[in-house]
């Protein structure tokens, strides 16, 4: 069994904790250690490390390898530029099936939480034991708890395999991030899940759908495959890649395929895109105050509050994000959460680079 | 002329930036210098250095020796407990009595802004020269341009004296902070004057009426005079002030005495009574976002924001108050700036004396 961690993403909803060179996946936001360290733990038991992958930004190549120094060099792979998953996916695709004809490979990403790791695993080795037995291309669902809106939707069809105590279904079709009434309406029709970006299938089963959705990508790809594991992949990673069409594996072969499966997850997920979303997690005080660091609220409820460096005092506020990074601080409201990153085009524009 | 500055204020609605070793009126809120420099500086051209006496706490004594290196180290009488403007004044006039014994005193709390200085001290020559010419207790009060209810009000009775351009008139009475309401009504009807705390008179006018109204206290005082300027006045100081009655001297003397007249200030004037108050005079970006430091705001307007030492980035954010002091942090709505002292008590109850 392989593993590919798609470490490419710059969080940038995450400011002005992530920057640039230290995007949210290299930070411990949500523990001791960095999203992508906890990635990686969180699969060691099913997937030995010679057979993890990583890919990830170039100019993070240094800090990756720093913080994953138990993997093979070489099991860490640099884009250039980022293009998307599908473009990724392909890459790592091409990578497992030269070393493991029948290789079934995990695909997911650095930034998730998971809660229960346990039942993690035991999801995913049913998947695996799927997409053994069939050419299918399988995706985890997580089943709801709240009619999130920023997350995409799975809407199921009939039940197609079963393993155990475990169902797959086939997937009718794909939904955008819902507006709360739409989520709301999902979540009471059941058979919607959230849309969790991890997917298990045969190396040579994505392969071949890449090939019929996404045929001039996959052409692209063919340009690398020569190149794998030897010492010009960087060069002709630098002339290809850039190239490449930019699209999500969603978009591109998941909503078009006819052999997708979907198993329901009930491990708990966040996808912590935002700063009000990884507070979920976080320790809170009596006024829903979710905090890391010293917090003294006074009359101030249902804030969301980093500041590891020094005393924060909230005085008659509610539902504020808080954020010190040390030499930045943010402050918005939680319901403009999604649009932190926004922040950094102004900051751009203000010749701010150093913060961003 | 002598002068006196009442400097003994905690300041507690300035915090984190004001701390019980370094209140409002040591530090550089509004300018460069601290308010106390300058309010010495404002006065310098009326008053010689060692006629200007400071009134301050016992352990800011070397923070306050420190920023008046030019006023003679005798000049700066510590209050080993503060004891309210009653006490604070009449050991001031003891002292300038004994000096000079019809000697004129102006008294001005340290931590006060004015705009026009010159206007400032042309009132005050004014105010000094009725002050001789009669026994009065003369009040400056402030042309009101706003219905405030952070102040006191002085409604006038009749014009009783004038002296060049300028009309000092009796006092009908002193009214405690009105509601929004009340002050629109006095701004409405006219004759109404912000109490600014200003004062001028003879130092043995002013203990007369202490004698007169504050019996209790005067001869509290006069325990005090003996040691004036001696050896053992700290220790006297230690042994007596603690049991003096506190009482404001508005309270105490202003409400009662029927020599009381109030000249008409117009030099722009602020208490600097509250993060909100100070703001009013400081840079504005076009979303009248008041900042010191460097603030990006994204659609966020009318924000109070005082971070010197990190960039602060506001999104969506409106009529707040952010302030970084360096190990410590405020966020509250501007309404609620009058509460900020009432953070100390609870940052007591908590263990956290270090943020006091």
């Amino acid at each position: 069994m392989h593993a590919v961690i798609m470490a490419g993403g710059k969080g940038t909803r995450f400011w002005p904790r992530s920057r640039e060179k230290r995007p949210k996946q290299l930070l411990n936001i949500t523990g001791s250690r960095s999203m992508l360290q906890q990635t990686v733990a969180r699969i060691r038991e099913l997937v030995s490390p010679q057979y993890i992958l990583i890919i990830a930004g170039k100019s993070h190549g240094r800090e990756v390898r720093a913080q994953l120094e138990q993997l093979p060099a070489e099991n860490i792979i640099l884009e250039p530029v980022g293009r998307n998953t599908a473009a990724c996916i392909g890459l790592a695709a091409l990578l497992v099936r030269k070393r493991d004809r029948d290789g079934v490979m995990l695909v997911m990403p650095a930034d998730h939480l998971i809660v229960d790791e346990a039942l993690f695993v035991k999801t995913l080795k049913r998947a695996a034991e799927a997409a053994l037995l069939k050419d299918v291309l399988i995706t985890i669902g997580i089943r709801p708890t709240a009619p999130e809106t920023g997350y995409g939707y799975i809407e199921v069809g009939e039940p197609k395999l079963r393993l155990g105590n475990d169902q797959l279904y086939t997937v009718k079709s794909f939904h955008e991030k819902p507006n709360r009434e739409r989520a709301a309406e999902y979540l009471r029709q059941g058979g919607f899940f959230w849309n969790s970006g991890i997917f298990i299938w045969k190396a040579r089963t994505i392969l071949e759908a890449l090939q019929l959705y996404l045929p001039d990508l996959y052409a692209g790809l063919q340009k690398l495959e020569p190149a794998l594991e030897s010492a010009d992949f960087d060069q002709r990673m630098a002339a290809v890649y850039p190239d490449l069409q930019s699209i999500s594996i969603d978009y591109g072969v998941m909503e078009k395929a006819r052999n997708v499966l979907m198993i329901p997850g009930d491990f708990g997920w966040n996808d912590v895109g935002s700063w009000a979303a990884v507070a979920q997690l976080w320790p809170r005080d009596e006024n829903h105050n979710a905090f890391q660091g010293t917090l003294v609220a006074v009359e101030a409820k249902q804030n969301v509050v980093y500041s590891k460096q020094r005393l924060c005092v909230l005085l008659g506020v509610d539902d504020l994000i808080v954020v010190d990074s040390g030499d930045a601080l943010l402050v918005c409201p939680k319901n403009r959460a999604q649009d932190v990153g926004k922040v950094l085009e102004l900051l751009r524009q203000k010749g701010l680079e150093q913060y961003l």
